[in-house]
């Protein structure tokens, strides 16, 4: 093959496929904190973590010093349904923003979930059927994790019960609707059908719900159900190794062509996307074989890396779960209203964490409506309608693209595309007619939460 | 490359990829009638199109000898973003059925508009600009159509008028917000922008709209604005030859493999896709090279080739459009209001009337709450949640697989699979709470409208 004619979109070959998830855990000097249980702030050992999680899942959660994990021939078969993804050369916005920077991304939208949250959707749901379990509970906010579990769970002939945070139950009626339609079951959360559910109504009548409130209903359910474990799909470390197909893909299809990456960018909610993308990446970072700018983008609005404290912290509003150390907003911290996407839990995965922590990458906030914008302009030129939460990259991208046309260099520039926007209309709606805002939590508003942190010494 | 290893998804090469669209008309014994100025009922001459559509265009709708037509490198390098688009080895939905059959479905819905019609829009935004108009205009229903417009004409930078059926803009406003991302005005038609629109709503104030209404907008616009034309994304034989380069991929990537299908299926609306994906088949079948069973689908509701006359018809309610020979249910017919999804046209494409006409294509029609039954079942297994428009031919093709099973047979069935249902979640939610019903025009209905059908000897 002639490796200076670069395609417009790069696939690599059935042959070529990553067999391997990498965890980068193996590579790094200062390992993540351990999960600690709540009641004796002692790490989680593997038979307490088997109540809550499917045995492989556990001790792919514990083990840090594994580099690479194989990819069972089951899940590699699924992923032939949509994988690989392509990574594109964006020559439409290089053209479009007239800047010498080259820009690719890796389009992480084609599959029916419309985001990478299938990447470990399947593999949990592979490991539950193979456990013999009946079926995964797990919760949901805007809905792109709960699609691609019940379309997994449909594929392995699953249960899967979803808790989907009432106001996105409501007010997201299509999303619920993909799930049922794969066969999950969707229940609004707080609900009555858990006794942590029934606590928070009680406390807070009419509440809306939130993503913490409706991890600590699917945790309460699977475990007082008989052959049933929760999955969570982000935050966790086993996602973000089932995630590591993104960047061992995206970094096969760089190879093949001899292209070297100077910046690489991803969103940054719990960390699962950009855990992956930038994992191979990192991981030769950790080594001293190569550098890289890695740069993770965060709203504003919800600014876990770049405001955040870092810190045990519960991972859920009933505080059924574990602690866990990673850079938070304290446990009780909701999003403004007016925040439109997902990248809304007030943590962040606890490997990215400490990468950031160890200055190995970059983080920035940028604030919606210039993501919006962003997400418009890309839209218009590359064909794609991207979810809020990737056009975060986006931005950062453009921005980075920009900057190389004042400066005159030609810098490579990978960024993330985790999903397609089809279910956010309603935010394009407000951006399009020019009622979407801003907001940025003030100092005050972030010192209340943290005064709540629990007192943990790490 | 083995032959004999079929991969789960056959994807051609940059170099197989089709360079010309071929014009099925050529290969007709029985031409499809000509189009027909309402006025004098002679044939519209080029002239007298080329006031409404783009000259190339014209010449291409008139063309009925030149069996190929060189694919402009622009619309060549725009067909990159999405095409080739894959045709998928069902494995997942024949083991569902427990079936010998041989099951492949081609997958146009892997772009931002979501379906095929994509494939025309580019070709017709193209030769917009290439004519160096200022824009188009259109009109959608569902939105499939407009959404596609809109992205090609942001990509070449023209304005984009869209018309949409009132009811649909009302009810269906993501769609309308995707046309808006991509820089389309969108207007609710009937409008009090132009006297057709004036016109009707005095008649029928209040009206909810429909396709034949938006259409004679559109066209209206269009003539009354300098440096505009209208552009339509089916029925029109111009329409069937940029869409055939889905048949040709689809028989190339077949030949690659050495395989001949026995059945080709495709759900039949104006007739686009169906036109589109049968044609270098058909053209076998025309010059007597192969044979094949080709089976059009519609819905039970809207049946314009099963139950419709074969007759000269207004294209369009306000009757601005020239008169076209076809398959027809009378341009006043509009589908049942329970009716969810697409292929409400009144009509149906001058050639696929034709080839139907010569009894070269089979037609049956199916009943809505069958069409989404098959779509659940295919979502579940195949992870792609389909379009209430391509789950006609899915629920045929499932059938064809069905009586396989029975008879033992190990027949290879093709199927178009044109889109993805991400905007139809409504009518989802309807079959999942069990409130679809099903609704087949009666004799007596149908008659009242054949009654209006103008008197024109063919």
């Amino acid at each position: 093959m002639d490796k200076k004619k670069i395609p417009y979109k790069i696939y690599l070959e059935e042959n070529e496929m990553p067999a391997k998830w990498y965890n980068v855990r193996a590579d790094m000097k200062n390992k993540p904190a351990p999960l600690l249980n709540p009641a004796t702030l002692k790490p989680m050992t593997f038979d307490e973590l088997r109540q809550v999680f499917c045995d492989e899942l556990v001790q792919q959660e514990l083990d840090d010093t594994t580099p690479y994990f194989d990819i069972p021939q089951e899940i590699q078969d699924f992923y032939k349904m949509y994988r690989p993804s392509p990574l594109v050369r964006a020559y439409c916005l290089e053209k479009e923003l007239d800047t010498p920077a080259k820009i690719y991304y890796k389009f992480e939208g084609n599959n029916t979930s419309g985001s990478h949250k299938l990447n470990s959707a399947i593999a949990q749901a592979y490991y539950a059927k193979k456990q013999g379990l009946k079926g995964v509970t797990t919760e949901t906010g805007a809905g792109q994790w709960g699609t691609a579990l019940s379309m997994a769970c449909s594929y392995f002939k699953l249960d899967c019960k979803v808790f989907m945070v009432k106001v996105s139950y409501e007010q997201k009626p299509f999303r619920r609707e993909v799930m049922r339609t794969y066969g999950a079951s969707v229940t609004p959360s707080p609900s009555e059908t858990t006794e942590v559910g029934r606590r928070i109504l009680a406390a807070h009548p009419g509440t809306s719900g939130s993503l913490g409130c409706a991890i600590s209903e699917a945790v309460e359910t699977a475990m007082s159900m008989d052959g049933y474990r929760y999955v969570l799909g982000s935050v966790l470390t086993q996602v973000l190794l089932h995630q590591s197909i993104i960047g061992l893909e995206t970094k096969a299809a760089l190879d093949k062509y001899d292209i070297h990456p100077d910046i690489i960018i991803g969103c940054a909610g719990g960390g699962s996307n950009l855990g992956g993308l930038i994992s191979p990446f990192m991981g030769e970072k950790l080594r001293g074989e190569a550098d890289y700018r890695i740069i993770a983008v965060e709203p504003a609005s919800c600014p876990s890396l770049t405001r955040g404290r870092y810190a045990y912290d519960f991972c859920d509003t009933g505080m059924v779960c574990p602690l866990a150390k990673m850079y938070t907003l304290g446990s009780n911290f909701i999003p403004s209203a007016n925040h439109a996407g997902g990248l809304r839990y007030h943590g962040m995965s606890s490997v990215v964490s400490q990468l950031y922590d160890d200055k190995l990458l970059e983080a920035i906030s940028v604030e919606q409506t210039s993501v919006f914008a962003a997400a418009e302009q890309f839209a218009r030129v590359e064909g794609i309608l991207p979810a809020p939460e990737s056009s975060h990259a986006i931005r950062a991208a453009i921005d980075e693209a920009l900057k190389c046309k004042e400066t005159g260099e030609e810098k490579t520039i990978v960024f993330g595309l985790t999903g397609t926007g089809y279910f956010d209309m309603t935010a394009y709606e407000k951006y399009n007619n020019g009622e979407m805002s801003d907001y940025i939590p003030t100092d005050e508003e972030l010192a209340k939460e943290f005064a709540k942190l629990p007192k943990v010494e790490a």
